[in-house]
């Protein structure tokens, strides 16, 4: 069995103790003994596929396949070979005779394209979002390694630590160390128990002098590439396998506090009220009414609320709630954002329950590349025999990081009931399949179209 | 210094220590030290005032002032002073010569009018709310007394341990027990530290056998007054001193769950989303607007709600939230419950989120009795120069379990901003004043039409 059947057996081999940190559901926190078990069976995984696997600075498990051996040194078979063209994971072509038997040259300097998910999860998690990617990658290297292609850069699969957020209360500490994005402040964060981020890594065998090598320079990457479920219901809406991600969103999150006066829920007649919760509801509808109006990669999102005194009998005097504000760019976030400010101001105007609203994140847009795009929609056209669904990813994934250093391309796939962050989260292994097929002609194309 | 200023004063008396459990706050929880403290000092106000002071069974303070002596007993002179008519707080008669010299009779056998309110306090609760009724009621007595002005029936002021449910889940223990409206089940309910009444009341020094003795049976009572801070913003609103309440409102809560998916705030496109909190949020909105077209008295409140899982990424998946709806009659509260109830499945209905709603509470209404309210309404026009104010009690109060024995009139005394439960709670003691005017005024008419 191999392919997208094993992706997925392998990320449900991982759902339980010692992958997991409970008996009874799916919890692997970044630097914990389930991390490390996890890295452990992904290091053998990883050897299995035909790769050299490192445990980097940040606990990111690193398996490298190498390229072919550089044209200046390869002979003419090896050239021949080269120009053969895409090969499929059902018809991959025999080795070029010989090919074992060149010379060794330093691999070490080929770019590399990397290909790469995380490994940590939320409390109670599903088994795929983060995993998945990365069996993916193992299997896109098995593959090649089993028909012995050798593609003019390296891969290295990348197994994050932590993008969830998983430990600390800050995300993808591990892709943002990979593309020099954190600095050495970040080693103050702590978790629940005060345990900082220098003393799990020393903990867990790490250096925190050492923390920000971890980072790789742009000059040895050709790209990045993700798969990863969709966490969303769209391509299941539309009946698709696989989505070809055009940018993964930029968001604001707002905190607002509508104030109105507690009172006696039996003395207090509607017409001298200033109920904080009917206000705090009308602007709930004006977001989603904001919302709905715009392009279909806008939403916006009140996922938390909080009422105050929140007593049956009590007219509400305090409501606090967040605002999460997301697109595919930009501009079409930001009017929608002003325009939910604007009427939220109205709302409490008129109610008489003023409102604060407060910036909590600003994150920009990070747009995926044109051409590894076109060449990803090309492949998964390719495998699925329909064209390719272009996709705003509404979450943050690792390739925002990436997305900074190096062209990026993202795969999703799709995933039951858009459920995700949860045990139900599921896949179908036919899809995984394709997904898998997609990539192994995508990195063959990058492969031969970049010669 | 007496009447409104000293009702008013005493109050603020027991705000703190020994009358309140907290050295900061004023909370005077049923059967507590503090409420011990506050029965000796009532004790020795009611016994200042005139009356004989027992503790009932409930651990009610009971004070009672002896009506004159029956006319059978009586002489000319005390006959010609009964008939001698309303005698205001300033100008009271003498007492008739001879009146100290009538020999004892069993004046336990008179019927009495019973003044009342509760000595319990909420945490952190305001001074009057509940004190200022029994404070007035001494203050008649006192100044009844201070003429030896007798009545033709007995004044018993009840001093209520508990009303809030101020340390049991359970609220108006002490006048449903005067009132015979709960059984030996009562004993079991438990307080926080898992203390029963039953246990309490024995550390208290009364006998969990004796609770249900502290009935009093209709035939020895001739009504029930209790006066209270109005708790509500009406009576400031339209700038009136008192109001008279025509009935305490009958009251349905409901409490509503709304159930939609749970989903990836950035990845759950606005239109294959099924949000739990902007169902409810429209819920919410329907619910104000029946109210709100509905009579004066019609009130409905969502005053909880809690959000799951309440995360400023997540899209909620469900809303739990009460509806609280009250009316001065069943009619118009229980019209305006079907139409909210209606209103909240087509809202459930058209966005694809189930809603199921559970009955929680059915108190009916506690309409004041028409002869009562006619002489209360007519004792505060006279003392204030404005026509009385009716109004209906939108919160609970003791006069509710009297309602089902005795005729029962309520007066409402203007609270500043409608404020209670609260240490915000404040009253005007001009106001106050003219409570207690108005109130020794309507005894004495009592006193004098029922002749």
């Amino acid at each position: 069995m191999v392919g997208g059947s094993r992706a997925v057996e392998r990320c449900d081999a991982l759902k339980r103790p010692p992958y997991s940190e409970a008996a009874d559901m799916l919890f692997r926190p970044y630097l914990s003994a389930a991390h490390d078990a996890t890295i452990a069976q992904l290091t053998a995984w990883m050897a299995e596929a035909g790769m050299a696997v490192r445990l980097d600075p940040a606990g990111n498990v690193v398996g490298r396949y190498e390229s072919f051996i550089p044209p200046q040194l390869a002979g003419e078979g090896d050239r021949a070979r080269m120009a053969s063209g895409v090969v499929g994971a059902d018809s991959c072509v025999s080795p070029p005779s010989g090919f074992a038997g060149v010379p060794p040259v330093n691999w070490g300097d080929m770019k590399s394209l990397i290909i790469a998910s995380h490994i940590d999860s939320v409390r109670d998690g599903g088994a795929y979002d983060g995993p998945l990617g990365v069996m993916l990658g193992i299997e896109v290297v098995a593959a090649l390694n089993a028909h012995n292609i050798r593609l003019p850069f390296a891969i290295e699969i990348y197994a994050f630590g932590d993008e969830e957020g998983s430990r600390f209360p800050a995300s993808m500490l591990c892709s943002r160390a990979v593309c020099g994005q954190i600095d050495y402040s970040a080693l103050d964060v702590a978790d629940r128990d005060g345990v900082t981020l220098a003393a799990a890594l020393e903990s867990f065998g790490l250096n925190r002098e050492t923390l920000l090598t971890a980072r790789r320079d742009s000059s040895e990457l050709i790209g990045y590439l993700e798969a990863h479920i969709e966490q969303g219901p769209v391509l299941e809406a539309e009946g698709l396998a696989l989505g070809v991600v055009t940018s993964i969103a930029c968001q604001k999150r707002f905190e607002v506090t509508v104030t109105g006066v507690a009172g006696h829920a039996g003395t207090n007649s509607m017409a001298l009220r200033k109920d904080a919760l009917t206000a705090g509801a009308e602007m709930v509808l004006g977001i989603e009414a904001v919302a709905q109006a715009g392009p279909e990669d806008l939403v916006a999102t009140v996922g938390r609320m909080t009422v105050g005194p929140n007593a049956p009998n009590v007219v509400p005097g305090e409501v606090v709630f967040t605002i999460d504000v997301r697109a595919g760019t930009e501009a079409p976030r930001d009017q929608a954002a002003d325009a939910i400010l604007q009427q939220i101001q109205q709302i409490a105007a008129k109610r008489g329950t003023p409102a604060s609203t407060r910036l909590i994140h600003d994150l920009p847009a990070a747009p995926c590349d044109k051409s590894m795009m076109e060449k990803l929609s090309r492949a998964v056209a390719d495998v699925t025999g329909q064209a390719a669904r272009p996709i705003v990813s509404g979450a943050g994934h690792d390739a925002m990081a990436f997305a900074g250093i190096t062209p990026t391309a993202m795969l999703f796939i799709r995933c039951k009931d858009g459920i995700s962050h949860n045990p139900l989260e599921a896949v179908d292994p036919a899809d995984v399949d394709l997904a898998f097929r997609a990539m192994l002609a995508f990195v063959q194309d990058l492969g031969t179209t970049d010669e």
